[in-house]
Order: structure tokens, then C-alpha cells, then sequence
């Protein structure tokens, strides 16, 4: 019987299940701080100590399946680069912990994991061609294309994040200008209301900002609740903004579904209306629209988690 | 033995050709105008004058394979509406054709076919994720991901022209403001120098637009070889555009090679030294570029046709 551990290794935490069959849920599960600060041996034991927590007594034909932050080569199994985890630079991080346990070890990029997690068993079933956006501090993407993940040369495919809305607009956190996730990832919308509240407009959110120093996506997702119309517009902003961007994906890939997963799709209907009214006004044929939904994400913060595993069993 | 009829239908001609087998070069073939604005019945008797023109009289186990103007769904075989050919709506042109001529037809976007045509006889052979880029009136492209074309769920996938650049930017030909088809195609590049011109800036452009009331790309390219600074400003400007949208196509896609073909490539040099630059200026991680090249297109104006047969040699 196929035994499966799932690891969702990401910047903050490390969460690993076990799954006794390949579908959810799983059996037992841990979490653990990453504390990448420590560099990439201490979080490789980290990751060792954690995996070796969730083994049953009793396992036979065990695997093992990662998401992990990229950019990554799932096939190579090396994590290249990675911004979120300091000192991470061409790190075989699969055969280090295929050599440890003697299973195997599959790895893939944190985002499309999760893509793949809603497509088998999230708001994706059933699809052959899916876009999933996860939408926090950044914007990560995974692309389902014609029935198999989207992967390209190196496996880097799906940065759906990194795609220019305005070539002249703010640096993205990668350094480059313009990109979707600069103008509408949750540091952007935080910065919006930011920008109106000290130009002088009024809000509720004034009295938040002056109390810590600072605002986030879920404060103005709490004022728009409470009807606050500055937080509504910054929210609408960001949708209009992500509806022109799936237009520009729709072009490009013609899924059947969009799904919206992260913390900022928490935002709900004040993120999602503006972004579906704009993916209507900016497609350019509406036959590219024809029972397409946008939809939020259904396994929350176990997409990741459920989709290791799938990328473990599907191999 | 197979013998494949392939069709490049476009709006201003029809060509055809006989290949007794899957592989270049045609033993004969020919090329009528379209005569697009006579409606599609007119057409139709044209595009089946022009195949039955090429089928041999000893023909068995024949194919039809058919490049046309998009957007269509390859699937159901139906040209859902097109910019180009006045009053196609929803015709369901591969069964009217396989019902005339009693064989099998296959019937794909002419982009998306001149990029089977690249990949399988021209400058994209041997590779599995590659990215074809047609640039002249208007900017189509074609993808082939993990060793497929890029279909997506009702074949609509590849619009890359059609992809945002600058969200206020000029209208594109779809009618959605800011698309790179809309500042980095001929028309753009023919504004822009016109646009210059006019503002006083000195070029040997300002008699060639006296004379002929306009300038084309091809003037800009002709002025540019003989040392002309505000055409070889013009066209550096263009691959700019272009080589920051190739850096978005990476992010996404991850291809091991671009191949720009169409009208505006043969610009050359003059084109590709900043397209390359600006790709290299805009990519997230050097990871993209390794190995990447950016490539003219080798099959020249016979990519449609090559692509075509391959279409219909492959199903």
C-alpha cells in the first residue's frame, strides 16, 4: 500500500502530513518554524526531523512530495535560488532526502503544487485546463494545460505573478517593474490605502494605521465589511487590476477555470466582483469566456499540503 | 502512402500545396486571392477550387491540413469569427470541407500552425518547450509546451499578441487598450517614426513620407541599413517592447527558444541586439535564459504551409 508524506516547506513554517492513500485527509500532520535565517543546514535537518515524525511503525512503499519556494527545477530536483530562504543556491535538496530515507522524493515549486492540490482535489476537479493564482504577499501561479501541469525546460513555468501590467509601474519584489504582483499583491493594496489615508481621505482605517503603524490586507478587508469606502475602492482597485491580468492569461493559456487561492482571496466578494467584471471588459473575443468561472480556492492553506502529496502519487 | 493537401488561408490569399509526403518540400502548389469582402460562401468555393487545383490524380489516403485567421476552435473544427474575413461567424469550415472532398481535414489558427511548421522543420527542431512569435500587421504566436501545442480548452490558447504591456497604452487591433501587439507591430513602429517626423526630428524618412504619404516598416528597415538614427531609434524602441514581452512569455512558459517570425523580423539585427537586451533586462532570474536563444524564424512566409501539412500529418 502506497504511503505518502507531504512537506509544505515554505519561508515561515514547514508542514508535513502523512496520507496512508493518495487522497486527503491525512492521517496525522505537524507544523514547525522554518527559521530560514539559520541557513540551509539547519533547515534541511529541520525538514529531516519533521518528515521522520509523520513515518508510520509500520510504513512500506513510502514516497515523499514537497512544495517548495522556487525558483526550483522539479525534475533536476535542485532548488535554485530563492528569495524567501537565505542562502539557498543550487541546493539538491531531493537526493539529499531521497539519499536520507531511501524513498522517493519528488519536488516541486510551492504554487504550482498547490495547483495541483485544487486540481485533484480542490475547485479545479474534473478541468484539463486550469489557472490557479495564489494571491499574499506576493502573487504565485500554476498552470493545468491540456490535462498535466505545466512545467517548461526547466520547470519554471507558471510565475503568473511576473507578467507586466504596466511597464512603467512599481518594482515588484523581484526587481523588476510593472509586474501584476506589484500593483496588486497584499503590499500593494495596503500601500494604496496607505497613499489615500495621508493624502487626507477619510476612512476608518485612519484610526487603524495610527494604532500600529501600519495596515494590511485583512484590516481593509475588515473596513470594507463595516462599509468603509476608501477600503472597498483600494480592494476594487486590486480586483480590476487582477481581472485585467486574467484577460491577458485567458489569451494565453484558454482555461476552463480561474481559481483564487492566498490570503488576499480571502477579501471575497470585494476582491472578486470588480475582478470578474474586469476579465469581461478586458477579453478580447468573449468565446474565450464561455463558462469560465473565477472561483476561490477550496483547501485553503492545505492546498499545498494535498498537493505534495498529488505530485508524490501521480509520479 | 499518405499524401497531405496543406492550406494557408489568409485574409489577403489562399495558397495550397500537394506533399506526397510528411515532410517539405511541396511537389506543387499555388496561391489565389482570398477576396475576403465577397462573404464566406465566395471564399469557400475559392478555398476548394485551390485544394482540388492540387490533388494528384493517383491520390490515395489523403489528408487536408488548413491554417486560417482566428479566433477558432481546432477541436470542433469551427472559425468561431475573424477580424480579417468579413462575415465568418461560426463556420463549421473543416466538416464542410471533409463532407466535399469525402478525406479527413484539420484545421488550426495559422499561428499556431506556423508554429508546428517552425518547430518540427525549421529553426525550433529537436526542442520541446518553445515559443513562436509572428510579427507584422498584428503579433500571433504559437506555443509548444512539454512537447505539445498549446491548445487550451476550446483552442483559443497562443493569443500572445494580445498579451498587456502598458494597461493605458494605445488601442490594439482587438480593441483592448495596451496589448504588445499594439506598440510593437508594424503599425506601431510606422506611428512612431511617423510621429517623430512630424515633432521635426531630422531622418531621410521625411522624403520617402512626403513622397509616398506614408512609411511602412520596411522603409524604416531600409532607411536604418543605410545609417538612419531615428529609424534605427524606431525599431530599437520596438524590440525593447518585444524582448521585455519575451521575459513575460519566460515567466510564464519557460521556453528553450524564441523564434520570431512575420514581415516586422526580417528587421533583423537592428531588431534582435535590443530584443535581446531587454529580454536579458527584464527576466526574473538568469535560470530563464540559459541556453535561450532568440532566433529569426526559418521557414519564412512557407512556415503556414509546412505547419499545415505537419497539422494534418501528426492528428
Amino acid at each position: 500500500m502506497l504511503g505518502i508524506i507531504a512537506v509544505d516547506f515554505g519561508g515561515t513554517n514547514i508542514r508535513a502530513a502523512y496520507f496512508p492513500s493518495p487522497q486527503p485527509p491525512p492521517t496525522s500532520q505537524n507544523k514547525t518554524a522554518t527559521l530560514a535565517s539559520e541557513g540551509p543546514d539547519s533547515v534541511i535537518t529541520r525538514l529531516i526531523q519533521a518528515i521522520e515524525s509523520q513515518i508510520p511503525k509500520d510504513a512500506v512503499d513510502l514516497r515523499i512530495g514537497i512544495g517548495a519556494p522556487g525558483p526550483l527545477d522539479p525534475r533536476s530536483g535542485v532548488i535554485i535560488s530563492s528569495p524567501n530562504l537565505a542562502g539557498w543556491t543550487n541546493i539538491p535538496l531531493r537526493d539529499q532526502l531521497s539519499e536520507h530515507f531511501g524513498v522517493p522524493v519528488f519536488l516541486g515549486n510551492d504554487a504550482n503544487v498547490a495547483a495541483l492540490g485544487e486540481w485533484r482535489f480542490g475547485a479545479g476537479q474534473g478541468t484539463d485546463n486550469m489557472i490557479y493564482l495564489t494571491i499574499s504577499t506576493g502573487i504565485g501561479g500554476g498552470v493545468i494545460a491540456d490535462g498535466r501541469l505545466l512545467l517548461g525546460a526547466r520547470g519554471l513555468a507558471g510565475e503568473l505573478g511576473h507578467l507586466t501590467i504596466e511597464s512603467n509601474g512599481p518594482t515588484c519584489g523581484c526587481g523588476i517593474k510593472g509586474h501584476i504582483e506589484a500593483v496588486a499583491a497584499g503590499p500593494a493594496i495596503a500601500r494604496n490605502a496607505t497613499d489615500q489615508l495621508e493624502a487626507g481621505h477619510f476612512s476608518s482605517l485612519k484610526e487603524t494605521l495610527s494604532a500600529q503603524g501600519k495596515i494590511t490586507s485583512v484590516d481593509i478587508g475588515k473596513a470594507a465589511q463595516a462599509g468603509d469606502e476608501l477600503a472597498i475602492a483600494v480592494i476594487e482597485e486590486a480586483g480590476f487590476r487582477i481581472g485585467h491580468h486574467l484577460a491577458d492569461l485567458a489569451h494565453a493559456f484558454n482555461p476552463e477555470v480561474f481559481i483564487l487561492g492566498g490570503g488576499v482571496s480571502l477579501l471575497g466578494d470585494f476582491l472578486f466582483e470588480p475582478i470578474r467584471h474586469s476579465l469581461r471588459e478586458h477579453i478580447m473575443d468573449p468565446a474565450y469566456l464561455d463558462g469560465v468561472g473565477v472561483l476561490p480556492a477550496a483547501l485553503g492553506e492545505d492546498a499545498g499540503l494535498v498537493g505534495a502529496m498529488v505530485l508524490a502519487s501521480q509520479s
